[in-house]
């Protein structure tokens, strides 16, 4: 899935080149690149399919050129994760009708590759012999309140888990109560399942989304495809797909994962992710001078050379045409101060 | 004169653009361009001499289009400016044996153009009449150390007056008093004498250097000039004209002027200079939101926007390449942090 804004991280992210289209880490390798990188580790190229809005058709070509133009879906229009999933299934289903995928955001960081492979493969066995939704669950680290959460029927065990419900973003209190409990964990919107499952929880949960998908699936993998998808999916319920399925299921179920995980979807996510200097901050460009500067999280574009000197608990990032200068403490407040300007070549 | 650097507002003024050509106040028009119209309310274009280094001679035709080719002196070497004005007064005593002529400084403000003027005019009247070294003085509004002082003979009056002294930068306590007393006032760096005034202070107390540009004065205002002085012009001794001339001759006088003058020499004396927002900013460029934020310098190059929030007492100055981030009380620090940076594309 790789049809998102990020309009968090503005203005590094922009609509017309979004956060997984970046080389977020300062790495070498955007998001996309990397999240790609590990999807091969799991299936073959052929295998991977994109899913993204259609004005990213050239972004996804450039960053991932092995992928097949047949292997990019488009989607007209922005309608959530639960059309996205749909539309994706029914592709897989209509080429292999005892499919079994995974679906993967684009923009989240995995630090631990390993664990990643092994928890997948076990995930796509349970997937394949069970109609279930099937998730790996994050270890919560913090009562962080920007994420869902996974409440596990019973106590937490190794390998598959019967998930009780899943629950939308607390308040920081009840994220307290989660932590310390030990039987929930984040809901990174990985999922592994078979088409048929995920069908058949549609038609259960969300009849309207798949209807108006099917109206003529001999479509599908066919050179109409695109035109027919036009047409039909801008009238699908826009809806996220732990709203349409997760939460209204009863056959959901997660795998604890330890992966390194971070969705990093703000400024000051990504700098608890990386690695600071001794004073705190998290340093990507070229500087001239660094003084008296603490916990920051300052970024510069290539071939800009900065001296700084007398900076604390501050994000700034200069992205070109933008600079932005913010308290760490404020970054909430960053994606309604890019919502609230009207000059579109910058957003 | 035009051959400076301006290396306290870098990274704004740079070796290959020096303050005197950019346009510090955001007005439309560079320091350069302001002075050479205030010039021009003195004197015909064509009596205009431009004393600059070589390498900026096309910068200088770029922002004076109006001057010629011939009136443009071209220094092979950065001498300070004492050689810079022997030439100049070499060049001008060729062509009218009883020239009287002002030094400018190309990279200061004045604001009250007509008192400028006025007192311009008494000044070329006073040299004209007396073989005198003659200097507009400004009423010193603190006691800065970052200037020159004119100590007067006696009291200080309207019109010329006798100076007792030149009297390099003082300390602050030493400036304290020369503010009290009523009788010192700042050097601009504006002079007006005679041609004939001049050679006879440099015979006199530094002779090296206009003997060394004497060699063969036929050579000035010919075809041939620039050769012979990218000959001599290096084997002077590189002084300034205060140190030079002014300290050391008894024919030195003054007239105060209060003319809005500013050398802005650094990037807070532009914050001092310059009208300030009800919160104490100081802001060139385009702000998409500006939040928090006190007696700050801000300025971004056309085509860069920002969002600022939580900034105190800081310059904030991007250009080009290079951003700067400093508090401005640290200020005196930026030219050596500029000294320190062995990247030459940036200097």
């Amino acid at each position: 899935m790789a049809g998102g804004v990020g309009s968090r991280f503005w203005p590094a992210s922009r609509e017309s080149r979004p956060k997984q289209f970046l080389d977020i880490l300062g790495v070498g390798q955007s998001l996309i690149q990397m999240t790609f990188d590990r999807a091969k580790l799991l299936v073959p190229v052929e295998n991977i399919l994109i899913a993204t809005n259609g004005k990213y058709k050239s972004l996804v070509q450039e960053h991932l050129p092995e992928v097949l133009e047949n292997r990019i879906l488009l989607e007209p229009s922005r309608n959530n994760t639960a059309p996205c999933i749909a539309y994706a299934t029914l592709k897989i289903q209509a080429l292999n009708n005892d499919g079994v995928f995974a679906v993967l955001p684009s923009d989240h960081v995995i630090l631990k590759e390993q664990e990643f492979v092994s928890k997948m493969n076990q995930a796509f066995d349970f997937a394949e012999s069970k109609e279930a939704l099937l998730t790996l669950g994050l270890a919560p680290s913090r009562p962080d309140t920007g994420y869902g959460y996974i409440e596990i029927e019973g106590s937490k065990q190794e390998g598959v888990n019967k998930v009780k419900q899943f629950k939308e973003k607390p308040d920081l209190e009840t994220a307290k109560t989660y932590v310390e409990s030990g039987n929930y964990l984040w809901n990174a919107g990985i999922f592994i399942w078979s088409a048929k499952s995920v069908i058949n929880a549609f038609n259960k949960n969300a009849p309207q989304i798949i209807e108006t998908l099917s109206a003529d699936l001999a479509k599908l993998n066919t050179p109409e495809e695109q035109s027919y998808i036009d047409k039909v999916y801008p009238n699908t319920e826009s809806i996220s797909v732990d709203y349409a399925l997760m939460e209204k299921s009863d056959n959901v179920f997660t795998i604890p994962a330890e992966i390194g995980w971070s969705d990093l979807g703000t400024w000051n996510s990504l700098h608890v992710y990386l690695e600071k200097d001794e004073t705190g901050n998290v340093l990507q460009g070229d500087f001239l001078s660094l003084e008296n500067t603490n916990n920051c999280l300052i970024r510069l574009p290539e071939g800009k050379k900065a001296v700084v000197k007398g900076l604390k608990d501050m994000i700034l990032v200069l992205e070109d045409d933008v600079l932005l200068l913010y308290p760490k403490e404020d970054e909430q407040e960053i994606k309604s101060v890019r919502n609230k300007i009207t000059d579109t070549a910058i957003l």
